[in-house]
């Protein structure tokens, strides 16, 4: 069983499970025992407007990780990342590198065409590298699209990542993206602006509780001031421990995973019949013998059963 | 009732059901009475990227239209739309003219905060106008957001408006637009860049089944090519009726409605059992003694009964 080779730290079986758990084959068993076995990773988002340097960022935190003899999950939602081919070739050999790391894990994930949905798929393959043994996930996403704006609520720690002179500062203002950052990270801090757009993102900031969301600056490409935003994540994940805040994102998630995969349940189910009854009870509709909101909820009845 | 008032052509009466229906409180026989009486208006999308003019496009083709002695319903989803309040004084002015028509009726939708969704409320606010007896219904949107971009399965034929130099053209292209759309404008026609922009939409084009999607541009401010669009929009609406392609829109809207009816009463009922003994459940699912895979299916039975 690619369960028990898992367990083994198999990194070949990791891969394979995500890629069951993608493709809806995994069986009902394994992923019990996943949910049973999982419990222990940091899970920490990454999110920002393409160009930010989001995945350089996760390159040199990974490094930085590396060193105090942490274990790290990349998990890449965006399809402008490296980490999903969608990069220029120095990025893509940076990337090489860290695929070479047995205690380094990455996996990039399509925006599109997931039947079980994206989030449900991500949440497996959080599963699958808890239980592998790593210590933290990094799940990169642009954070725009309706599943990547979600992928927040997966998360213990959201990091938001913006850029001087990208133009999109105001815009993820505007986008309630302020809300759900835990760190703000202004990359490329030695391009100009950079300043300004740490004093706006400040000066927005509204304390959450007793957490204070810190505007941190870097340069990931030199890794510069890389040190710094784990330091952030770290004391960040004590924070949650400490103020049962921890308890409270876990159950967010778990409620947020239930709800997606009812949902992707009920597509299934949806899919499965159509064409044959349900053809006969949109006919109906068609022709005025029903009306659409009793038809739903008979057809919500049937398939439940 | 509301409903005998809008079977009298009341206006106020359609813009008061129209909010019942976007705030849930119609009750199930006005719902059923909406549906059995609507089924004559022509839906037309109007989609394309902020900045394109599509606002001023439609209130040019509404003019038109009224010169034919037809009624027009606007909905727009769209909140940068003059329609939205959300533009420059000049064209609201433009707007305020169109609402003083009694053959016209205008609405803007908020693009969230929709607990029975967006498209839901939508396709409600359609049979509404249909009943008042409208002729044809413009739905504008940005077709950015999921809501919006799922729009398109409301309408019977789809515009897509896109301007030059907006530097839209080729994200367009890229998100899949061209397979929606049957029928492109190219507004801002006066503008450098309009010929080449054609052209690229052009090349781009495959012809589907019998119909091939005409480029056509207009300067919708100066009303310059209005007539040819809505020239156009008839001939689709006659092929689709000639084809038997009208059937298959229809089919596919009440499928689409269906089914975003279905996921609104899931949702809502998933409400209204939260905190009570859902929780219970995911209190299961948290201390590992049930799995999230087999308590959504649990959840999903309890739900539907």
């Amino acid at each position: 069983m690619l369960i028990d080779s898992l367990l083994k730290k198999d990194k070949r079986a990791a891969a394979r499970l995500i890629s069951q758990i993608e493709n809806g084959t995994a069986d009902a068993d394994t992923l019990k025992t996943l949910h049973e076995k999982s419990n222990n990773v940091h899970i920490v988002g990454i999110t920002g407007p393409p160009g930010t340097g989001k995945s350089t960022l996760v390159a040199a935190l990974t490094k930085e990780y590396r060193k105090a003899g942490k274990n790290v999950g990349i998990l890449a939602i965006d399809p402008t990342s490296p980490f999903s081919g969608g990069a220029i070739l120095g990025d893509r050999i940076r990337m090489t590198e860290l695929t070479m790391d047995e205690g380094v894990f990455i996996r990039s994930f399509a925006t599109r065409g997931y039947s079980g949905g994206l989030c449900a798929a991500v949440l497996g393959a959080v599963k699958v590298l808890d239980v592998y043994g790593m210590d933290v996930v990094f799940i990169e996403t642009v954070g725009a699209g309706q599943d990547e704006v979600d992928i927040y609520k997966i998360a213990h720690t959201n990091v938001v990542v913006i850029s001087p002179g990208s133009g999109d500062d105001i815009q993820i203002l505007k986008a309630g993206i302020l809300e759900i950052a835990d760190i703000f990270v202004v990359n490329k801090a030695d391009h100009e602006g950079a300043g300004r757009v740490a004093i706006e993102i400040e000066s927005g900031l509204e304390t959450k509780k007793d957490w204070k969301s810190p505007v941190l600056k870097t340069v990931a490409l030199k890794d510069e001031g890389i040190n710094e935003v784990l330091k952030a994540i770290e004391q960040h994940y004590d924070y949650l421990k400490s103020a049962d805040e921890l308890a409270l994102r876990d159950r967010r998630r778990t409620e947020f995973e239930i709800t997606e995969l009812l949902n992707a349940e009920l597509r299934k189910r949806l899919e499965l019949k159509h064409g044959s009854e349900y053809s006969k009870l949109i006919d109906e509709v068609i022709a005025k013998k029903r009306d659409p909101h009793s038809t739903a909820r008979e057809m919500l009845r049937r398939l439940a059963g």
